[in-house]
C-alpha cells in the first residue's frame, strides 16, 4: 500500500464540489459554500479515509464521517472567527465581515445541522456509535472554546489547564475523525480507542507546534508575520512558563505600552529561549507526536496499512508552516 | 381518555430537571441550566407525548424526541436573542446580558449538540427517521430566521412570503414535534404525514395569533405593553395588508419621528382595522386552527385518543397571553 494522501484529498475536494449547500435564503447558503471553498489542508476528513482504509474498510464508507468531521471544522471556524474579531480567515474576508455577525451565527448553525444530516447518511449499523463519538466531541469543542476565552481573564493558568484546553480545542476533532473512520471499518473497541488516543497525541504534538512556529517560525515560510501571540498575549506554554522563569522581567515587557512590536517580541522571544521555554515547547511537541506513532504501531493491522497515517504524522512533525 | 395535559407537563418538568446539564467550564453549563430553568410553556414537548400516546406508543419512548426539542427550542432563543438584541427572555436578563455574547453563541452551539445527544437516547429502530425529521427542521429553522432578518431589509414582501418565513421559523417544529412522537410510537407514514400538517397548520394559527395580540393585546392579560412589532417597524401581515391599503397614509404614520409612541400605535390600529388587515388576521389565524383540527379528525386513531391534542389546539387558539 503506498501512501494515499493525496487520493484522499483529491476524493474529498471532489466530492465538496459535489455537495454543494443549496436552500434559501441565498445569502445564507451562500456563506456556507463561501467558508468550505476556502480550502484548507482538509486534515480530518482525510485522517477519517485513511483510518477506514488502514482497517481495510470500504472507504466510500467513511465519506460521510469525513465531510461531516470537515463541515464541523468550518462550523467551529465561523463562531471562532466571530469571538475572535478575526477579520482573514485564510487570506480572505471572514464569514462575519462578508456579510455580517448575525448571518455568521445563523451560518455555523446550519453548517453543525449539515454535519449532522451528511453522518446521518452512514451506514444505519454504525450511526448511533458514530454519533456517539461525534457529539461527545462536538461538546468537547465548545468547552475547549470557552476554556480559551476564559484564559483571557484568568491568572494562573497552569501547564496541565493549557493542555487540557488545547486537547478539547483542536485534539478531540482528530481523535474523533480517526475514530469514526475506523467505526466504519468495523474495527473493534481496542482498536477504536488506540486510534483514538493517537489522534489525541497527534493533535497535541499538532498545536503545540503551532505555538512554536507563531513565535519562532520563519515569515517567509509560515506566509503571516511571526509574534501574533505574543502581541495579543495569548497564554500559550511559552507564555506560561515564561512567567515562571522571571515573573517581573517578563511581564514588564509583555505588558509594555512603550515598545515598539517588533522590538517587544524580539525582547519575548529572548526570553523564551534563555528560560528555556522554547526548548521545553519544541520536545514536548515532539513527545507528542512520538507517543503517537508509539501508538500506530501497536495497531493490529498489516505495517503497510500503516504507511499513509504514519506520512500524515510526520508531515505535521517536520512541517515549517 | 382523559386530557393529560397537566401529565405531560410535569413528566417534562420533572425530565428537565432531572437531565441537569453539566460539565466544564461552569460558566458553560451555567448558562443552559440558566435559559432551560426559565420555564415556559414546553408547548414542544407535550406535543411529541401526545403525538406518541395519541398513537398508543409508550411515552418513554418519546422522552428523547421530546427533550431535543425543548433543548433545540432554547438553542434558537438564545441565538435569536443576540441577533434581536433582546435584552430580556420570559422576564428574564438574556444569556447575552447575563454572560456576553460569545459566551451566548458557544452555549447555543452546545445546545444544539445536546439536543442531538439526546436524541441519540432514542430507540435505535427509530433513530434514522427521527434525525431526518429533526435535520431537516433545524435547517429550516435557521433558514426561517435568515428570512426574517432579510425582511428587515426589503420592500415589496408579499402575504406569502411573510407565511413562508412563519412556516419556518416556528411551524415546522411544531409539526416536528409531533411527527416524532408519532414515530416512537411506530405510527405509518401517511398518519405521519398527516400529523406533520396538523402542525404546520396550528404552528401558523399560533403565531398569526401571536403577531395578532401584539397589536391588539390586552396589556393586562399578555402582561406586555401592545405594539411592540408597531414601533419596531416589523413586517407582519397586518403591515404588509396596511401597505395595501394605503401605502402612503400608514408609511406617513408608521414612520413618523415625532409621534409619540402611544399616538403612533394608536393610529396605526386604526389603520388596521379600517383596512380590514385586524380582521383578516383574525380570520386567517382561526382558519389554520380550523385545518389542523380537520386533520386530526383525519387521523386513523379512537377519537378518545385524540382528547389531549384536541384541547391543546383549542387552547392555543383560544389564548388570550
Amino acid at each position: 500500500m503506498n501512501n494515499k494522501f493525496k487520493v484522499y484529498f483529491d476524493k474529498i475536494e471532489s466530492e465538496i464540489q459535489k455537495q454543494r449547500f443549496s436552500g434559501n435564503p441565498e445569502n445564507l447558503y451562500d456563506s456556507l459554500n463561501y467558508i468550505i471553498s476556502l480550502g484548507g489542508k482538509r486534515i480530518r476528513p482525510i485522517l477519517a479515509l485513511a483510518a477506514n482504509d488502514m482497517f481495510s474498510g470500504n472507504i466510500d464508507n467513511a465519506m460521510p464521517s469525513a465531510l461531516s468531521v470537515e463541515i464541523f471544522h468550518n462550523f467551529s471556524l465561523i463562531h471562532d472567527d466571530i469571538m475572535d474579531k478575526a477579520p482573514l480567515r485564510r487570506g480572505k474576508p471572514t464569514v462575519h465581515i462578508k456579510w455580517n455577525s448575525d448571518t455568521a451565527i445563523l451560518s455555523g448553525d446550519l453548517m453543525l445541522v449539515k454535519a449532522y444530516e451528511i453522518i446521518a447518511k452512514s451506514e444505519i449499523k454504525h450511526l448511533a456509535r458514530l454519533l456517539q463519538v461525534f457529539n461527545k466531541t462536538a461538546a468537547q469543542v465548545c468547552e475547549g472554546q470557552q476554556m480559551d476565552m476564559n484564559f483571557e481573564t484568568q491568572d494562573n493558568i497552569g501547564e496541565n489547564d493549557y493542555i487540557e484546553m488545547i486537547k478539547l480545542k483542536t485534539s478531540v476533532l482528530l481523535g474523533c475523525s480517526l475514530q469514526m473512520g475506523a467505526i466504519t471499518a468495523d474495527a473493534d473497541e481496542i482498536e477504536c480507542k488506540k486510534i483514538y488516543d493517537l489522534g489525541i497525541n497527534m493533535g497535541l504534538g499538532f498545536q503545540l507546534m503551532d505555538d512554536y512556529l507563531d513565535s519562532f517560525g520563519n515569515p517567509e515560510i509560515t506566509g503571516k508575520q511571526a509574534g501574533g501571540d505574543i502581541l495579543s498575549r495569548k497564554k500559550t506554554l511559552l507564555f506560561i512558563n515564561a512567567l515562571k522563569f522571571d515573573k517581573n522581567e517578563f511581564l514588564k515587557i509583555i505588558d509594555s505600552k512603550t515598545l515598539p512590536d517588533n522590538k517587544k517580541i524580539e525582547e519575548v522571544r529572548e526570553i523564551y529561549i534563555k528560560s528555556g521555554a522554547k526548548d521545553y515547547l519544541k520536545n514536548l511537541s515532539e513527545n507528542y507526536f512520538e507517543k503517537s506513532l508509539q501508538l500506530l504501531r501497536e495497531i493490529d493491522v498489516e505495517k503497510e496499512n500503516k504507511i499513509t497515517l504514519s506520512s500524515i504524522i510526520t508531515l505535521l512533525r517536520e512541517r515549517k508552516n
